[in-house]
């Protein structure tokens, strides 16, 4: 199988190492505008070759789009322009804007919406990692609008990589995945900005850091190129949680300036059964 | 050096490990109320025995209080009212009230306010592991309060948990925890309630949570009893922060609602110089 990456990344050169090692992958195009990462992805060895876009759709069975949430809405419908048996998918955290604005497309069977759940707070060829993917789920939305030809090759893909596949419409995804994955990383950043407002002594951050504020704040290590995207077109889904959020608060607050303390465990033990869930 | 340990949770167990492999311990005496967790200890072969409160005190040299910041302001005045030459030492997250409260003890030169910055989100005798300590911040506070011989005694015991001392006055200590441990521990609370809040399938939770909810969630797994009094007694230094990060959230949420990228990307851009100190 022949697969151009557009977009050398963690996940889309985290998928390159594990692609070719598991012997689905034959041969590597990638693409990325930064000249800086392409070089890298190179010489790393996650890509073959590195070409134009318009050779990377030529040269390949499979393009997998792993590029900002705001880029693949502008390249996916310049892509299907140009595809002829070509099958296409993409990695982006929100699904909804995307498939719809692609409806239409005469290749829109050719595409399949998908979104693997896994990374890290880091970001560029040199994060990418092998085993990202295993015994993660990835999400395939919407794949009544694409080929059964095109759902097989994403789904033996992503069994290549260990993943557990889901599927849900675009719209649901983008609901749980506001709750589940976008309202984490709004929550770490806040975090970490309250924390350098107000800490003048950046040793004391330090020295305090395994408390607990290491854990919670790694997902404001993640990127601005990737995360403004995905908060902009997720706006719906995600403001109303961010209310719920910040409504916790301040009963938590509101607990916390009464002493009250049998209000503040019955919302921490409310809140544990999280536990349950996660280890379910 | 004959140690006493009251609470056999999480820390109180993993102090006992590794005080008895590293040889500072030659005996130690467990205490705990809830007598599944003594029996489990003395299983776990966490203690070399179980005892009462005046047992325990008459038995050691070094006296560790591992209980909740409640407990501890009860039990601190009734053990340093029977010490001797025993030196004692807590580990709670709070420490101006406790050190306020026995500041004019006769004995106040036998107690070493301390507080380890290491945990999980576990709790338990069963929690207890080798290590927890290694290469983590211990901060000691109030010590020209304590006698040389008391301070000279902890500092030689966290030096055996591989612990990097840092002193600290007891008010400066809790503004600091404030912001770097309890905030993320309320933030992570809230996090889980909202969540489970909305999320009516538990299924799709845990779908979904390799989006990065597992990171800044495995705060709320951690216990009432401990989080509840540390909250109580912390409340003035936490409110003031836990407004700066509504503040900060509703900030952003402003942003996501214009649609605003460039403020986005600012703010977390600014987000993101957390990484630099946290891998100072």
């Amino acid at each position: 199988m022949r697969i151009s990456i557009i977009g050398l990344g963690l996940i889309g050169g985290s998928m390159a190492i594990d692609l070719r090692r598991r012997k689905f992958a034959t041969h590597i195009t990638g693409v990325d505008t930064s000249k800086l990462n392409a070089q890298a992805a190179l010489n790393l060895g996650l890509v073959d070759e590195l070409a134009s876009l318009d050779q990377a759709i030529e040269n390949a069975d499979l393009i997998i789009l792993a590029i900002p949430a705001n880029v693949t809405m502008q390249l996916l419908p310049q892509i299907l322009d140009k595809v002829d048996h070509q099958i296409v998918t993409d990695v982006g955290s929100v699904k909804g804007l995307v498939c719809e604005k692609i409806k239409s497309h005469s290749k829109r069977l050719n595409y399949v919406a998908a979104h693997p759940m896994a990374g890290t707070e880091h970001s560029g060829p040199w994060a990418a990692l092998s085993g990202l993917f295993d015994g993660k789920a990835v999400i395939l939305c919407d794949c009544e609008a694409s080929s059964k030809q095109a759902v097989d090759l994403v789904k033996s893909m992503y069994g290549v990589l260990n993943m557990h596949i889901v599927h849900m419409g675009s719209t649901d995804h983008d609901t749980h995945a506001a709750y589940v994955s976008h309202i984490s990383h709004i929550s770490s950043f806040a975090l970490a900005l309250t924390v350098l407002d107000k800490e003048q002594s950046e040793k004391n951050i330090f020295n305090l850091a395994s408390g607990g504020f290491d854990s919670t704040v790694r997902l404001a290590k993640s990127s601005a190129d990737m995360w403004s995207p995905i908060f902009e077109q997720n706006a719906e889904n995600i403001l109303p949680v961010l209310d719920t959020y910040i409504q916790q608060l301040q009963v938590f607050k509101k607990a916390i300036a009464n002493k009250d303390n049998a209000q503040m465990v019955e919302m921490i033990n409310k809140a544990n059964r999280i536990k349950k869930i996660l280890s379910a």
